[in-house]
C-alpha cells in the first residue's frame, strides 16, 4: 500500500492481546498536531474509525477549529488493523494475513495509553473524541482511565455494538467473503469484486433514506446515483484498503462492549456508570446503525453526560466530515465541552 | 424446484412486455381461495412479493379473517419471475436464465388483469391488497384500472421505489453476484454462497434495530442471533429460490414507479392523483426500506387515502405475517376498508 510517510511509529514490543495471543514487535502508528505544552496538559486523543487512517481525521483539526493545533496537542492513533498500525497486511509471517489475531477495542486503548504515558509522559488528557469506532475507543478510554479522561465527545458511535449493528456488519462481511478471490484471506491480489460488493452493501447504511431521496450526494460533486455508488463507495473501499484488514477491524467492531472491561463483570450499565468524564454524546439523527436511542440509553446510565443529536439527513456520515453544516455542529460541541 | 401442485396456470400466450421483448407461451400461476359469486362481485386480488409464492400469502387468508374464503373470492397471482409464473428458472431456451427479459410491475398487472377479466369475467373487484412488492402491484392496479378497483390496501410498500431502496437492493445484488459460482447467470447449481451472502445482507434490512435489540426473533423459535441468521435468513434464501429469479424480481422492484404508466408522462404525483380508490396505506413504523414518510408523501397526493402506521419493532416484516399482533392490525385495516 502506498501510504504517505507523515506519521510516527511507537514500538509496542511484544504486545499481548486480550485474546491471549501476542503480537510480536507490534507497532502503533500515529500522527500528532500541535505541540505538547511544558506542563503536558494540553493533549487530546482522537482515534481513527473503521478503515480510517490518521489523515482521514484531519477535517476536524486546524486553525479556527476547536481542535486547533496552536492550542492543543492532538494525537491521532491509527487503529490496530488499519494498515498503518500492526495489521494483517503489514505483519510478517507467521501472524500475518488470515492468521492475524482478533483485536479488541481495549487492545487499542491499552496501546494508545502506552503511547500517551510512555512516549509523551502525559498523566492527564484534556479530552478524548472520535467518530464511529473512534467513539467506541473514546468510551473505552473513559472507562479504563477515568483519572486521565475528564471529558469525552463520542460522535456517531456507541459503547457497545448493538445486535442490529452486528447484523449489518455480517452483511458487509458476507459480501466481501463471497468473492472466491478472497481465498479465505490468502489472496495475493485484493479481492476487488468482494470489496466492491461490500462497498455497495455499505452504501445503504452509511447515509440515510432522506439523504438519497434529496440526492444530497450532489453536494459532494457526484452526478448520478450510480456515479456516487462507484465514485464514492467503491472508490472508498478500493483506496488502499486491504480485505483482511477490513475483516480484522470488523471483528473488533462486532465485539465492542465496555462491559467486558475487567472489573465490571460484563455489566454494560455498571461500566457506563463508571464514566466520570463530562460527556457530550452526539449521535446523528438518521444514523442507521448507531441510532440515537442507543446513545440515549447510554446517557441515562452515565453520571455526567448530555445527549446532543446532530440534526439532518446525512446519517452516519454526518460524523465523517463531508459536509460543513454537520462539521460546524460537531466542532461547536467540542468547543462547549472543552470550555467546561 | 420442488413446488406443490396446488395452483392453476393461466396461459398468457405470446406476451409482449413493456421492454419490447415478447415472452412466448408465457404463464401466470395463481391460486384462488373461496368461490366467485354468481354476480362476480366478490373478488379480491392479492399479489405476491419479492421472492414470495402464493402459499406465502396464506397467513392473511382464512376463516375468521377479513379475507375469509367463505365470503370473498381471493385471487393470489404469482409475480412473474417468482419461479411459478414465467421465470428465468422455468422458461425454455432461448429466453431462459440470464437471457430472461426485464419485467415491469406494469407487466405483472397487465397479466393479472387478463386473468381476472378473461378467465373469470370479473368487471369490478372488491379490492386489491399486498405486501411489499405486492403493495407496488396494488398501487399499479389502482392507477391502471381505476374503474375496476374501488379499494386498495397496500402495506409496507410504495408506489415508486425510492433511491435508498434502490441502493439497499444494489447491496443484495452485489453480494449475490460476488459469488463466482453465479457465472453471470449460467450456473448449473445454485450459487449458494452468494445466496447466503444476500440473505445476510437482507437480514439487517428486513427487521428493525429495535427488533434485534429486543431479540424478538425468540418469538419465532430461534435460540441465538446466529441461529436466526442461518435458520431464518439463509434458510429463506435457500428455500427453492433461484438466483436468476431473484435478480429478475430485484430489477422489477428497482424500476417500480407508477409515474411511468402510459398517460402520466412520467409524473409520479399525477399518477397518485389518479388513484380514485379508497385507500388505507399501511407502512410499518420501523420499516427501513419503505419508511412511513414515503407513504405519507403518497397519501398527500392521493384523493381518497388514509395513512395508518403499523406500530412496533418488526420493521418490514410486520407485513410478512410472522407475528399475530401485526397480523391483527393489518386484518383490522382490511376489515375497515372492506366495510366502507
Amino acid at each position: 500500500m502506498d501510504f504517505p510517510r507523515d506519521y510516527e511509529v511507537f514500538d509496542l514490543g511484544d504486545f499481548t492481546l486480550r485474546c491471549g495471543q501476542t503480537l510480536r514487535d507490534a507497532k502503533l502508528a500515529y500522527k500528532t498536531f500541535g505541540a505538547l505544552s511544558d506542563a503536558r496538559d494540553n493533549a487530546i486523543v482522537y482515534p481513527t474509525w473503521y478503515s480510517g487512517r490518521h489523515w482521514d481525521n484531519e477535517w476536524l483539526i486546524g486553525e479556527g477549529m476547536t481542535l486547533d493545533p496552536s492550542r492543543y496537542f492532538i494525537i491521532v492513533p491509527n487503529m490496530l488493523g488499519n494498515g498503518l498500525s500492526s495489521s494483517p497486511s503489514n505483519t510478517p509471517p507467521p501472524m500475518d494475513r488470515a492468521r492475524f489475531p482478533p483485536i479488541a477495542v481495549l487492545d487499542n486503548v491499552i496501546a494508545q495509553h502506552r503511547l500517551v504515558t510512555e512516549r509523551f509522559g502525559i498523566e492527564r488528557l484534556v479530552a478524548v473524541t472520535g467518530w464511529s469506532m473512534g467513539a467506541g475507543q473514546t468510551y473505552q478510554w473513559a472507562v479504563s482511565h477515568p483519572e486521565m479522561v475528564p471529558r469525552i465527545l463520542p460522535f456517531c458511535g456507541s459503547a457497545r455494538t448493538s445486535p442490529h449493528n452486528i447484523v449489518f456488519l455480517e452483511g458487509v462481511k458476507a459480501a466481501l467473503t463471497a468473492d472466491a478471490a478472497w481465498k479465505h484471506g490468502w489472496y495475493d491480489e485484493q479481492p476487488t469484486r468482494g470489496l466492491r460488493a461490500a462497498a455497495r452493501v455499505y452504501a445503504g447504511w452509511g447515509f440515510s433514506q432522506a439523504f438519497y431521496l434529496q440526492e444530497a450526494w450532489r453536494e459532494l460533486g457526484y452526478t448520478s446515483l450510480e456515479d456516487f455508488l462507484v465514485g464514492f463507495w467503491e472508490g472508498f473501499f478500493l483506496d488502499r484498503r486491504d480485505a483482511n484488514n477490513l475483516l480484522t477491524m470488523l471483528s473488533t467492531w462486532q465485539r465492542a462492549d465496555i462491559g467486558t472491561t475487567p472489573g465490571f463483570d460484563g455489566s454494560f450499565e455498571r461500566a457506563l456508570g463508571a464514566i466520570s468524564a463530562k460527556a457530550i454524546v452526539m449521535p446523528a439523527e438518521k444514523d442507521l446503525y448507531f441510532p440515537p436511542e442507543d446513545n440515549a440509553y447510554e446517557v441515562e446510565h452515565m453520571p455526567n453526560a448530555e445527549l446532543r443529536i446532530i440534526p439532518g439527513v446525512w446519517g452516519h456520515f454526518a460524523g465523517g466530515g463531508p459536509n460543513p453544516v454537520d462539521t460546524r455542529f460537531i466542532d461547536q460541541g467540542l468547543r462547549d465541552l472543552l470550555a467546561s
